[in-house]
């Protein structure tokens, strides 16, 4: 029987999705249930494996028609052993065999990545990165994660840290970050950077704003709000875009400058303000960029939304079946 | 019989340089000549083809052993038809089809890149890289070129211009940079970076100050005198090196933070200024690199010296021949 079938997964924090779907990337079927973090997280693994083998009978799914089986995870993966671990928003603090534990419970063959990675592989192959060979990836949440793809496949790096851009400093001597050090990129581009940027600038700002107003009065600023807010023309709220773009442009420019990629693209909740927080980031990309990477690298917004961890989790599987057919 | 030797050239604007080596890497012979740039660089490929040829009945090497030359050139290398454009140094000014002009003189598979990449290359092989398959390459000269190492083989980007690291932003809005846009690396960390820096420092400081002194005479000061002084601990020479450090640590660092790899190799003119250098940038680096590549990202003075082009050269000529072999 012709192996045709990818099954890709994507694991998050809330819930697990899935999706079955044919080698080219096709969703034929997809499904999600709920991330169980109690107990340690010790239920996650065998409700991920239930509801794969569960699916498939309920679809009549053959087994022998299973290329393989990638999932994208919160926390640091070790490729060679397939173990998982940091994952904190699993419960999951000791590392975990999480590789080897899906394999023998469903009997297929499993890769797992990050989760920036794996959705980064996602745009890359089925949305904004159209397939082509050299594509960087940002994603912008709550922190700001990414994924560098080469010649088609992920970059991992010395210790799996490679594609760490909301780590890049953009600001020396900045905002203190998570990580220990100042002025990275992800205090400055991720929801939360945003909001602490609407803090300090209007801190310094003395005209009409309603952003300052409500800043001022104590409402609840988001990230969604401040851009909403500069639609509207609110100048504070520009402000407070115009430097969050310039944050974004550095950062891409810079990128561009070292890996000369054919697109970057641009997902998470913070890109959800679109090509008005698009167009100002290619603003400064163009005052950043080297003339040749500045002519050929391309700004672009994710396109998948929620569903590139699934997209590059099976795109993960089928990396590594033509990676064991090569060697066959 | 058995293939078991390589040739690697290291095309400049002054001298070309021949060495013969072994598969591992051991050179057994070396030569060079000098680069004839008249007549628009016309000269250039029939010296370099008649001085292979000539060299081969000199040692009596048989053709039968060689296993392919590799060269490194100024100007950019189109990797498709393996023309030459840009070497502005070797009177190149319309591209030159240099790889089958090579080949052809020479009967040999010819394979070209940049010349900072063969330099990386060879430091990443035999130099101060260990032959491990994750390193960042700087030369810091007259410019400041790069050259980035996956999987044990160079990056090149989609136009080819991956590893220009000497174009990254260090400083938006800093130096103009003879490529148009402004805080390029360069500026600040090549030889004449070192320099212009040195008489802006000069022009804030007034205590007292060798340095200071000359520049104000109108003495000619070049990067290896700034290091010296500061060696000598003049105030001013010192606090031009560290800002140099800053520079190249902020860079080094944010490309840890963006490949994650095991070494970054300094070399090139300025580094001539050793531990001295290497410390300080070391220093920097430390406050702006992520912590989990912090912990596996070694900064190393380049060890191969001259040598490093021809060493890259041999290398991808090398590599050329394992890629055909895998294919066959």
């Amino acid at each position: 029987m012709v192996k045709d079938k990818l099954i890709g997964i994507d694991l998050g924090g809330t819930t697990v999705k899935f999706a079955i779907m044919t080698a080219d990337g096709e969703i034929q079927q997809k499904w999600s249930i709920k991330t169980n973090i109690l107990d340690d997280g010790n239920h996650i693994v065998p409700d991920v494996i239930a509801s794969v083998n569960h699916h498939l009978d309920l679809y009549q799914l053959d087994k022998e028609r299973v290329i393989g089986i990638g999932m994208g995870t919160p926390g640091t993966v070790n490729q060679e052993d397939g173990t998982v671990q940091g994952a904190f928003n699993l419960n999951w603090r000791e590392p975990r065999a999480v590789r080897a534990e899906i394999e023998a419970g469903t009997g297929f063959t499993v890769t797992i990545d990050n989760d920036a990675n794996s959705a980064a592989l996602g745009e890359q192959w089925r949305g904004a990165g159209d397939n082509e060979p050299e594509v960087a990836f940002l994603t912008l949440g709550t922190g700001v994660g990414g994924g560098l793809i080469h010649e088609g496949k992920l970059i991992h790096g010395t210790a799996g840290a490679a594609g760490e851009v909301g780590h890049v400093v953009v600001e020396p001597y900045g905002y203190q970050c998570t990580c220990g050090n100042q002025g990275c990129l992800e205090q400055y581009a991720s929801a939360t950077g945003v909001v602490h940027l609407a803090h300090d600038l209007a801190d310094a700002y003395m005209g009409d704003s309603k952003l300052k107003k409500m800043l001022d009065d104590g409402d609840e600023v988001t990230s969604k709000i401040v851009f909403d807010l500069a639609k509207e023309n609110d100048f504070l709220a520009n402000e407070v875009v115009d430097k969050v773009a310039y944050y974004l442009g550095l950062a891409t420019a810079n990128l561009a400058n070292t890996l000369n990629p054919s697109k970057i693209v641009i997902g998470g909740g913070v890109s959800a303000a679109g090509t008005f927080l698009l167009e100002r980031v290619q603003k400064e990309f163009a005052n950043f960029a080297f003339k040749t990477t500045r002519d050929v690298t391309e700004l672009r917004l994710a396109q998948l939304g929620n569903d590139a961890g699934a997209y590059g989790a099976a795109s993960l599987a089928l990396q590594t079946a033509a990676a064991q057919n090569a060697n066959d």
